[in-house]
This record gives structure tokens, C-alpha cells and sequence, in this order.
């Protein structure tokens, strides 16, 4: 299958495209170039007309790219032209960061439901879908009940391999991971890591 | 100059390695192959072990890395071998979470400044250091007076132009950007971004 032969690293790249079409749509921008994207992204023009390519053709040579359409184009191949549900376990000063995260909105996502341990948590309101937080035993069938398949880790380290393991119990095939942790996980799960030690160590090198 | 001939893509990758090669160490292993880091990775071990090429060569043909003395190579590499004054801007929910979070022990930053707006946070005390975190008006003379050269912004989108515009006239040269938006920075400067929607779309294709 043709989609199948497109390597991870190419699919990776897209929503940093699909975030830069995002920018020059607020920006008010209809046309925009390989070339543009590039400097802005600090990848090179080659590159982002080799990774479009796998897809099919977004532009016309030397018109550019209409940029709805190839935001729309790129919004469909991640299928985030939907809503996905999200269960978000943690809502500590981080979970409650991540539920009131404005740049969800338009994107593909919403936190529709949040777990802690924390009885003094459990029952409050919080996130921008006025979520109430649910205790954690709840997680599991919470998960089955709505068919969610995304999950956020925003707990300490030590809870954190125990909750991912409730969640692909329950159902979750694609984890964002806060905690400072590599998770265990079985074929056909999928784990993102957010850390700022990697983003900061990132720059370092250049100072 | 050979290290400017490295590619940034190859930089980004190292302190990746750099993460799995931590919690090796904390498992107690001491030996480790381009295929272990690998599959753990979900990157080729040629990949691997083209990248560590650049730098000369960490292993035995046969006898795999010795874990402890590749962790402090790409340490020095990365100039992670030592610790780096990080100033935060921004102590709500996030400024108070990146401020506690554990991962940064040992990896070459101390968030040292923490500056808010809002007069309700100003004086408090966050963080793993016990910050005291101070009026946003002494953001340029702290960063000049103590010579910091990262920053990283936890502010309202809205923000967060501002704040990287008086972080880099102060002498900033690396900013890592919570904020849901594009900073615009002068040649020379440095942005990487925290975004869970970028995290979150890279694995949705899959589903």
C-alpha cells in the first residue's frame, strides 16, 4: 500500500507544515511557496516538495500553493479535519496548563475528560470544555464507554507507566506524554514525548 | 569549519539519543548497540550510527557503546556538561509546572529567574530552586546582569513577541516558546516550540 511506504519521519513533519499554513492563514495570506515555508520552518524548499509529494500535487509550478486548500489537504491526510476525544490524566498545575490550552481549539482535539488521584481535585471544573475532573478508577471505563483512543500523561513520573497501561487496556492507541519517563507500550501504540530538556538541548549546541 | 557542516537535523537528534541513553543509565545497563537505541527509538541503526559519525567514533565494531562514556560525549557535545541559567517568563499554570518539573536534574539547566505580570505572583516562591519570581519590569537587567543566554516563555500567546523582543535585546540567544504562536527572532537567535497539538497530530494519522 502506497500509504504505508510514506517513512515516519515524513508524516512527523506535516503538522509543523500544517502549523505554519495556520500563522499565514491568520496572517491573512492566500498563496504561499516551498520556498516561503522553508525559511520559515528552517527546512529546506526540496525537502517540503518531497514530503507534499508523497501525497499528490498541492501546487502549481510557479503559482505556489493556495493555502486553505493545502492546510485543508494536509488536514484530511492526519485526519484531524474531525473531532477527537481526549482523556487527560493529571490535574496538577500541568494538567490544568494543558486542559486550558487555547491552541487546541480548530485543531483536531478537545479534552473531554480528566482523572486524578487527588481527592481534593477530583470534582472541580477545569480546561477550557469545563471538564470535570474524575477520579482515576474511572479512567478505564470512561475510555470504553466513549471509544477514546488519545490519551495525555500529565502525572508524576512514578504514576506514569501504570496510567498508560489502564489506558491501551481501555482502548488508547496514541499517548502525549508529559512525564519525565519512556513508556513501556505494545506494537500499535503510538508515544510522543513532550520534554523541554530535549527542546532546550536542542539549542545549546549552537551556543 | 567541520562542525558547521553538521546538520541541524543531526544536532536535533542528539539529545534524543541523549534521553534514551539517561534511562539506560538508570536501569543500570552499560553496553548498548545503534539496533537497542534503535528500536527503541523507532529510528534505524544506520541512522544512528551515521549520526554519531560526525563526531568521531564511540564504539567497537562488535562490542556495542559503552553507555556512561557516550552520555558524557554527547553531553560535552551539546555543551550540556555543565548548567545553564535559564530565565522563565510566565508563573500561571505552566510557569508553575515547567518551574517544578524534575526532567531538568541533571541535564544542564536551572530555570535560576521566573517573572510574571500579575501582582498576585509576583514575591511568591515556585519552583524546584525556590525561585522568587519577579516583576516582568526586571526581566532585561536580570537576564544582562547574570549573563543568561536562554530563555523560555510560558506567557499568554498575546504576549509572548513581547517578552522574546526584551529577552533578546537583553542577550538571549535560545528561547523555548510555550505560547500557541510564531515568534519572529533576529539571525542568530534560536526557537525551538512546545506545541502537544503538533505531539498530538503526528500520531493521529496512524489511528
Amino acid at each position: 500500500m502506497a500509504k504505508r511506504s510514506i517513512p515516519d519521519i515524513v508524516i512527523g513533519r506535516l503538522p509543523v507544515y500544517l502549523r505554519a499554513l495556520n500563522f499565514l492563514i491568520a496572517e491573512g495570506r492566500q498563496i504561499t511557496s516551498s520556498q516561503e515555508l522553508g525559511d520559515r520552518l528552517g527546512i529546506s524548499s526540496a525537502q517540503i516538495r518531497k514530503d507534499l509529494s508523497h501525497f499528490g500535487e498541492f501546487g502549481k509550478q510557479g503559482t505556489g500553493y493556495d493555502i486553505v486548500f493545502l492546510y485543508e489537504q494536509l488536514s484530511a491526510i492526519l485526519k484531524v479535519n474531525r473531532m477527537w476525544d481526549v482523556a487527560l490524566v493529571g490535574a496538577g498545575n500541568l494538567g490544568k496548563a494543558i486542559a486550558d490550552y487555547p491552541g487546541f481549539a480548530g485543531k483536531g482535539f478537545r479534552i473531554s475528560a480528566i482523572f486524578d488521584t487527588d481527592p481534593t481535585k477530583i470534582g472541580k471544573i477545569v480546561g477550557v470544555h469545563d471538564a470535570t475532573v474524575l477520579d482515576v478508577q474511572a479512567l478505564g471505563p470512561t475510555i470504553q464507554e466513549r471509544g477514546i483512543v488519545i490519551g495525555i500523561i500529565a502525572t508524576p513520573a512514578v504514576d506514569a507507566q501504570a496510567v498508560a497501561r489502564t489506558m491501551i487496556d481501555a482502548g488508547v492507541k496514541s499517548i502525549l506524554n508529559y512525564a519525565p519517563i519512556t513508556l513501556t507500550v505494545p506494537t500499535g501504540v503510538r508515544v510522543q514525548y513532550i520534554d523541554p530538556v530535549v527542546g532546550l538541548q536542542r539549542m545549546t549546541y549552537y551556543l
